[in-house]
This record gives structure tokens, C-alpha cells and sequence, in this order.
């Protein structure tokens, strides 16, 4: 079987992150593929606003542009900021972690519950569960009120307070699986699910895998219609300021 | 890396269909994993009806019940017939291939076209389609009014109109994918997408990719809530009819 | 005027079931009418989850075909299983007492809760609303986790429980009627609508004056698109089990 | 079995259109039963605009206060205007020929179309259809140019209009059933099921027998919330013009 | 800048809510433009129900009549009564204060709560967001329990109850603002914005400036289609009965 | 009354575009207000794709930062780049020229078509249509396949596809108004309105004004929830590179 190579593009300025994620992906890909990291340097340390998004979007086509001849993308910010553009910009697949996370929710249970950072986030969540069709299966978007900068597996008590988030939407809400909408959450997902005896759904994992299961599939992105190959105009083409980390 | 086993479900009778498929998700999961295709032999020889469908998903039970032990199943109609039964009666990933083939085509595409066969189909496709909350991507369902068992790559004139009526949609309707609404279609993904230059999707292949990819992720079904195990209750425990073909 | 004869047909197989659900529906249609009842010997005993549902829909084909000649038939299982397979094997009206249940409560109320078993059950109940394009209308499905064999107007403990979810509902949610997600609970209906003085739907009543009067308006199920007589097929002409009850 | 006594509401003041309403009604009914038919003699001679609508619901909610003490109510226009202020008004079950006409229909077939006079009023259909929460159902609102005065079984070009349009829908759109989206249709419908070959379903006549079958369940409307009896308020209470016609 | 003359129509009879609700619009508009104010004295003093609002939209009907050569209307009740018939019978821009009310907050928050006057009227308010296109915006319909007679600034016990309502819609529903979905409120939205700290909607202020806005950008009302002038019927041209109040 | 002060942000680098929908603000608002316009010199020059509309949304979080102190702002560009971020970084009101100009059309019109430059943007104005939650009143999007740099009322070319268009949503699609889908189209509103005689609605011309109507009613963007100020965070704080041209 030949070698997959996953780009995986994070579209904050945070390379813990990135390594982070990697990791995860790797992990899910198992022996033999390989996941090329990228770092957007010039975007926010954490994406937690439409602001940051609205950056961090430019960030991605940048990135895209300057990691060219990889077997798939995957956008690793919970957001999914600059998907439609990767996907303008290269015929190879390309996933969002947001999409990714949603969907493995959806073949593994009923209904699923999402535990985000901010509450400020909660609307934009709501709309993205809402663009993807699923707006009757999620019972919730919970926010925990510690952000980005604070989640990850070496920080116990921001596990504890998704342990804890879930085990109220499963009590309260029914939730039967739970979508941990932070790149920066994904090495938890393990320990989260054996707490809770539920799916935890990480779309870092699960997204690198999505990417996969397309290139396997022979599945390129449709370069007829909405995601065909930009127009070269003046000022859509920026200069690189990303840095890949393999 | 260690194999992966994946069930492949045929609700209907005609094991040259299980064969055809078993190959296609074998070739999609590529070499070093694992696909234990079964037929039910109780059920109608194609699926075409919501008749058809009624007694199928009766036969996945069965199925389901008589090959456990494996990583995943896929129930390989394009109807999806007993999808939420199976994910009550395993604790393994179930993917029905026509949620696969829809969301293939997703990931790819921002608007696709769906090739079925009978014209009667049609308003179960959209309703499909609706329940995935995808309708606003689905630009059409398109039947060819060539029934299941003229359909596959050994049969021309089945991917000449397939061909054909793809090539509408793109023009007449801005299909960016198609999606292959029938099992007995998967063989002819790749020939009909070299002949229309757009992303054509089955949901063998990719349901496959998807039974994997949550495998990997360490994915199981929850058993909390809608697909919880089932009380055993008197008359739910039918006898085992089908065969078992690896 | 002439007398209706209505078939209906009981899901599951417990006699006892089928019984009750016939007197409702005579009571229902008054003097003059018959309805010819049929249990399905070969179904689980009661219906309560996804894999109950999946074997009882093929028995539903079943009593379908060796009950012919009626002038209009009642699927009484509050899921509707084989509905649509049903409509594809008569041309008489067809009606299942979940549509009629939710029917009934939009003809009387603005907005109404949905009293069922188990909690388990809740998301197919949200999902057959839904399909209904009656989301908006629906405060809450409730579940009282009082399993189907328990219902019935024999187990004041059973009606009590409707009572006081009801008034909950009407409290906490602003319901005006009440739908009875349970076959069992039929007989309960007019108890708790004294109880609590807001109109109680249950589908078995409705739903077969419903049938009724698609039978009074000349009203046939349509043959042409998808409910047109199936084409025999090998396997879909399955063997008879149902016993007929008159 | 008690005789029923349904008061049909005609909200405009054609008198020939009640007579004739009033007849499918009864006929649809059968023997036994009464329908008590009233003209709105203030309202527009037909209704086809907003204004004409706006006009015939103040002219219901004096029929319906008018015309007490009857065992249900019908509202004879296909709009159902004023349909929710009856329902506060009585405690009896109140019914509109539109949602009847619409409800028909997805009784008996998958998909339907509505046939209606002028083409203005297709928006309001599609906004009525939509509130039903039926647009997946409904495949087309085909206008006839043909305004509701000249409608009726006495005019054949009316008739052959609407044979040839329902040909159109069902060779182009894939209806399977008809919806009649006028009262003055009615009595086509018969004549129109029988040259198409597929359900015709005009409101009046289930109409009248959902309003029989809600009366026979005993459901009456809720009068907790939304249709509750109305506080009387200054100007709440106008004269009294329609003209009762048994 | 030419002078814009506003004709504001109180469907209600209440002399006071039109002098309130016009005082209202001048100071939105600011000098230079005319505010011609209209009440309803044929319709009932409050629009608390269906049967209200019914009986209100026949008397838009008139006042728009009598009412001619305006540059634009505003329906001030927020039910929008008769806001489709008034479209017919005028060229000029025609808006609604509920569609105001709702349009401002979504142009100010992501997600808001309305307030209204009594619970009867929720399910209807319901209906009117989502008839909007809304649903998913807003949090919730929160009702006061105080009559439309009751609102108002002069009654401070009605404007702390609206600050209560929205506090706990801010703390409980995630509420970023108001909409106050009575006209009878209209002049409290000042106080109770400073109170809470949030964007408070009141339909009529930013109803006529959304009036004002459609004239400066020189856009009428359709004429072709749903909106096209009614031909006149035999009693679609009612008597006058209104009051202008200049 | 006190002047209002806008701050037109064209979020694409071609000044000419920047001046022409300046003036059409200008003469929308009227004399005695001020429009301050500003191109973004990064961005590309038009914005077709999503590639240009990421680019663009990074933009227009820098022009807003740099031109603060304005009563409101308008974002120039149909596809609302940048919205959700410019909303978080001003207290004033901010508006986009798409939700504007589907809004106008609402108002005026119970159907509208909208007409925009190139193909491949079609499914992503109908996403735009369905996030406003007007999928239902929007008959189609209609592209002229010519691109934006050649829009404007100095190419009659343009200006005659836009009305030949137009002309052909009429008659088949039932469009009662036109929405003009690029703000460069801004300026042929007028014209395109005159020779089909509907309403033509461009975003620039009533945006400008709905930024005034909230302005003049008081409505600030909320602060509490989605539209909070953004933290500062390292790398959300780009660098200026707008002009000002007043």
C-alpha cells in the first residue's frame, strides 16, 4: 500500500498546537502515512473570534498555496476558517476538523452533544451544526468558559470540566456522544470517552482519516462549479509567511 | 499496523451483487485488511420497492446477529435498509452506503446530482437525502429507469446512461459530483468519472473508508440512549437464514 | 350507507394488544362498521426499539397480503413500521397511528407534547415529527419509562404517570394536547383528557376514522410513482404467519 | 349512531358556491348527518387576494358566532381564512378545506400537486404548503388562469384544464396525486380522478370528514393556550351579517 | 431633502397607542418629515388574539384605502395584520412593525429574545420567526402576563417586568437583545436598553425608518405577482370607518 | 438633525468601485450626510471566488479598525466578507450590502430572483439566500457569466443581460423583484427597474440606509455574546494598509 501524506494545516500562530495535532493525526493514520504540520505564523495565538477567523482564513489560502503536492488537507481549527478556499485551490481532497468532528457524532450515535471554550462561541457553533444538516441531532452546545490557550490533555482540570459538561448533557439533555469543538482538545478525547463510557468524537483523528477514506477512494475535489480553480486577479495571490514543520 | 475486519452486509439475495461489492470495499480498503461479505438469502434478489426494503432490513438483523465479532459493517444497499437496527444490536461502527455516498460527494463537491435506477425511487432518494439534511445540496435525483439488475460495469448501455444523464445534470443543473444510488453501480464509479471529469461517488468504496476510519479513531457505536442493546423480548430473535461468504 | 371494513393491522404479537386497539377502533367508527384485526404472530411482543420495528415492518407486509380485499387499513403501531410497503400492496387507503396520532393533536392545539414508553425511544419520535414538517409544533417528547406491556387502562399506575408528564407539559412547555405514543396507551385517552381538560389524542381512534374518510372521499392510494405495485421479485413474496382476528 | 352536524363556513358571499359545497359535504357525509351551510354575505363574491382573504376571516369570525351549538366546523375556502380565530371561538373541532385538501393528499400518495385558479396566488399557496410543513411533498402549484367564478362541474373548460395540467405535473414533476386548491373545484374532482387515473383531493369533501372523524374521537379544541376563549374587548364583538342556509 | 409623509396605521382603536406609537415614529424620522397616524375604530382597543387580529386586518384594508398618497405605510401592531392586503392596494413601500422589530435585532445581535404581552400569544410569535426565517436566531418568546392595556412607559410596573423578562433571557438563553413584540411598548425601549445594557427593538422606530429607507432607495411595492392590485369583486370594497389623526 | 456619518468599506482593491457605490450611498442617504468610503489596498481587486472572500474578510478586520469614530458601517461587497468580525470590533452598527439587498426585496416584493456575475458563485449566494432564511421566497440565482470588473451602468452590455435576465425570471420563475448581486451592478438599478417595471434592489442604496435606520433608532451592536469585543490575542492585531478616500 503506498504512502499517504496528510497536510495538516493549522490555522493558528500556536506551533504547540500544531505538534499536538500532529501527533493525533499521525496517531490515527498509523504506521506508514505521513502528516506534513503547518504553522500559520502570521495568524492569532488562538481562534476564538469571528475576527480571529477572519484572519486565520487568510492564513489557510496562504498555507495551501505554499504546501503544494500532498495527497489531502485537513483544516485543524474547530472553525473550518478558509475550507471552501483550500478547496478552490487544490484538487487534492480537503476536510475540516469542524465538519469531521460533526460527522463521526453522526454515524456513531442519535444525538450528540458539542463542549466548546467560550460562550461567546456558542451561536457560531450552533450555525455550523445548522449548515451541515444537524441541527436535530445536537442537544447542545455547552461551553466550559476556559479558552483555547488553556485546553489539552497536560491541563487536568480542563478534561475535568469536560468530563463533567458531558455527564450533564447525557443526564439532562440525552446526549449519547459528545463533539469536542477545539483542536486543542483532541489528545483528551481518549480518557474523556472512558469517563463518560460514550463516544468522544475529535475531528483531528477522525478528520485525518476522512481526508484517508477520500484519497483511497479516489475522491479529488470537483474542479467544475463552485471550487474551480480561481482566476488569477490582482491581489489574490499573498505571499507565503507559513512554516511547515514535518 | 494491525488488519482491519469489516462486515459487508448485502441485504439482498443475489450473491454475485456481494461479490461485486466485496471487491470494490476490498480494493478500497487496500491490502493487509479484511472483508467477510455475507448475502441474505432470505430476501428479495434487488431492492426496489419499500417492500423490498421492509423485508431487507429484516435480513440485516439476522446478519447482523449471525456475524459478530468483526470491527465494523457496512450494510451495502443504497436505501440503508435496518442501519438503526444494526447499531443497536453491535457495540462495532455501522455505516449504511447511502449515507457514505452522500457524504463522499460533500467533501468534494459543493452541489451534487444523485443516478438512481426506477423512477419510483426517486421521492425515497429525496427523502433520504433530506433526513441527512443535505437537500439544499442535492441538485436532482436522476433515475435511468434501469432496474438493479442490469446495472454494474459488465452492462454498457447501464454506464452509457449513467454517462449521459450525469452529463445533464452538470450542464442543465450544475451538478459539481454524482453520487451512485445503488450498489450494483460501484463498479462503474471510476470509468464514469474519467468520462465526466467530475468526482463520482459509491458508497462501497467510500462507506468502507468510513467503517475504517472510525475503527481507527476508536469510534464505537454508543450504547447510551437510541442505539442502546435491545431488551431481548419474545419474537426478536429470528432464525439465521443467511450465508456467510468471505 | 354502506358499512367500512377496516383492517388492522397490530405490529406486534400480543393478542391482547390487538384487542384493545380493535375496540377503540370500533368504538371510533360506531355501529356498522367492522374492523377485521390481525396480530402478527411472527413479530417481537412488543415494538420498542429500532430492531423490533425493522422485523415487525416485514411482518407488516405479511398481513398486508393475506388480508386483501378490505376497504381500508390501520397499521397500529405508533413507529408506522411498513407504512410505505403497505401503500405499495393495496390500493385501498392506508394510515398508520403515528401520522394520525400527530394529525389529530394539529387539528385541535397550536402545540402539543408526545407522551411515550422508554427514553430510548425518543429521538425516532423527535425524527417522525420531523418528517412529519411538525417540529415547530411539538413541545417535548416525554418519556414516562414504563415499557409497552405495563400500558394500558387496566394499570392506573401507567395512567397516573400520563397524567402527571401531561401536566408537566402543559406547565413547563405550554402544550395544549397531548399525542399517546403507544398503541397500549389507546384506551387510556379519555381518562386523561378528563384528567386534565385538554384534548388527548391517541392514533388508534383517529387514525381509523381517518381511514374512514379517505374510504367516504373515494380516495385510493395512488399507482403511479411510489406506492405503485411493486414488481415480483425473487424473495420479496415472503410466507404467511399472521392470524386474522375478527 | 347520533347524527353529526357540521356547520360549513363559506367565507364568501357566492350562495352558489355554498350550495354546491354544501352538497359534497353532505354527499361525503352520507346519510345521517346535517351539514348546516352558511354565506358570508359581506365578504367578496370569490377570494383571490390578500384583501378578499383579509376580508372573508372578519367575515368567519361572525359566522362562527352566528352559527353555535353544531358538533364541528368547516371553513369552505381553500385559504382557510380565519381558520385560527375560530378555532378560539368554539370549543368545538374546526377544520380548513386547505389543510384538509393538503393533508388528503400525502394520505394517499408521496408526492402531490396543487392546482389553483389565478397565477398571484401561488406564493400563498407555497406559504401555505411550506407552514404545513409539506414542501418536500408538494412537487408544483400550477396555475390555471381560470378565476374562481368560473370553477365548477358546469363549466367542462375548467375541468379540461385541469385534466391537462395534472397530465403535465404527473409527465414533468412526478405527482402522484392532485390537490384542488379552490372549493368551487370540488365537485370536478371525481370527474378528474377518474380521466388521470391518480387521487384527486379536494378539501371540502375530507374536509367534512375530518371534522366527523375528530367528533367521533372526541377531541375538541384545546382551550388552554393559544386557542382559548378570547376576553372580549371593546370592538371584538362586530354584527352579525351571514345568512344561514340548511 | 424632500420631506418623506409616513402613514402609520394602529389597527387597534385605541387613540392613545396611535398618538404614542406616532410620536414614536416622528422622533425616528427626525424634522422635516410627517407622520400621518391613523386608528382603527372598528377594530377591537387590543389585538390580543387570533380573533383580534382577524377583525384588525379587515380594518388595514380600509385605512389604506382612505388613506392614499402617502410615500409609505407602517402596520403598528405586531402581529402584521393585514400587512400582505395592504402590499395589493398601495404602490407605495408597506412594512410591518413585527418584521421591523425582528429585522433590527438580527442586524445589531446574533441572538435574541422577545418579549410579549400575554402566553396565549407565544405559539403565534413562534410562527412569525420562523415565518421570518428566523427560528434559529432566537432563544426564546418570553411572555409578561400583563395586558396590551398595560404596557406603555407611563406604568413602571410593566417596563421592570420587561427588564426582569430580559435579564434572565440574557443569563438563561444566551440573549444579546430585545425585541418588544408589542406596539404598546414602543416607548420603553430607551429605558430598558440602558437598564440591561443590550440592544432593545422596538418595531416602530426602526419600522418607519426601514419605510423611509425603501422610499429613498426609490423602491415600491411589486406590482407583478402576489402584490399586484385586486381586481375589483362584488364586496371586496368596504365602507370607511377609520379616523385620521394627523 | 445632526449629520450621520457612514464608513463605506469596499472590500476589494479597485477604487473606481469604491467611488461609484460611494455615490450611490451618498445619494441614497441624501444631502447633510457624510460618506466616508475606504478601499482595501491588500485585497484582491475583485471578489469572485472564496479564495478573493477570505482574503477580503482579513480586510475588512483591518478597515474597520482603522477608520473608526463612525456613526455606522457598510460592508461593500455582496458576499458580506467580514461581517460576523467587523460586528465584534465597533459598537456602531454594521451592515452588509447582501443581506441588504435580500432584505429590500422582501419588503417589496413576495418573490425575487437574483441575478449575480459568474456561475460558479451560484451555490454560494444560495447558501447566502438560506442563512438569511429566504430560501423559499428567493425563485432563482441567475448568473450573466460576465464578470465584475465588467459590471457597471457604463457597460450597457451588462446592463442589457441583467434585463434580459430579469426578463426570464418573470416569465418563468414568477420573480416580482430583482436583487442585484454585486455591488458594482449598483448603479444600473435604476435603469434595470424602469424597463422591467419591478422593483430592483442593490444593496448599496438601501444598506446605506438601513445603517442609517438603525443609527437613527438608537441601535448600537450588542456587546454581551457573539459580538463582544475580541480579546487581544498575538496575531489578531494586523497591520493597517487601507485608504481613506473621503
Amino acid at each position: 500500500m503506498s504512502a499517504f501524506r496528510l497536510g495538516l494545516l493549522n490555522p493558528n500562530s500556536d506551533a504547540r498546537h500544531t505538534e499536538a495535532m500532529r501527533a493525533v493525526a499521525a496517531e490515527a493514520l498509523g504506521p506508514g502515512h505521513e502528516v506534513v504540520a503547518v504553522t500559520a505564523a502570521g495568524a492569532p495565538s488562538s481562534i476564538e473570534t469571528a475576527t480571529d477567523e477572519a484572519l486565520a482564513a487568510a492564513e489557510v489560502v496562504q498555507m495551501v498555496r505554499e504546501t503544494p503536492g500532498l495527497d489531502a488537507y485537513l483544516i485543524a481549527c474547530f472553525g473550518d476558517p478558509g475550507l471552501h478556499a483550500a478547496r478552490e485551490l487544490t484538487g487534492a481532497p480537503v476536510v475540516g476538523i469542524g465538519e469531521a468532528g460533526f460527522r463521526a457524532a453522526c454515524l456513531v450515535a442519535s444525538r450528540f452533544a458539542v463542549i466548546t471554550t467560550l460562550g461567546r462561541g456558542v451561536p457560531e457553533l450552533e450555525d455550523a451544526v445548522d449548515r451541515e444538516g444537524l441541527s436535530r441531532r445536537c442537544v447542545g452546545v455547552i461551553p466550559l468558559e476556559i479558552p483555547v490557550h488553556d485546553q489539552g490533555s497536560w491541563n487536568q482540570n480542563a478534561s475535568d470540566a469536560i468530563v463533567a459538561a458531558g455527564r450533564r448533557a447525557m443526564e439532562e439533555s440525552r446526549a449519547e456522544a459528545l463533539v469536542l469543538a477545539c483542536g486543542a482538545m483532541a489528545d483528551t478525547a481518549g480518557s474523556v470517552s472512558r469517563a463518560l463510557g460514550i463516544p468522544v468524537c475529535d475531528g483531528v483523528s477522525f478528520g485525518a482519516l476522512l481526508a484517508y477514506g477520500l484519497w483511497r477512494s479516489g475522491l479529488r475535489t470537483s474542479k467544475v462549479g463552485a471550487y474551480g480553480w480561481p482566476a488569477p486577479t490582482p491581489g489574490n495571490m499573498p505571499e507565503v509567511t507559513a512554516v511547515r514543520v514535518e
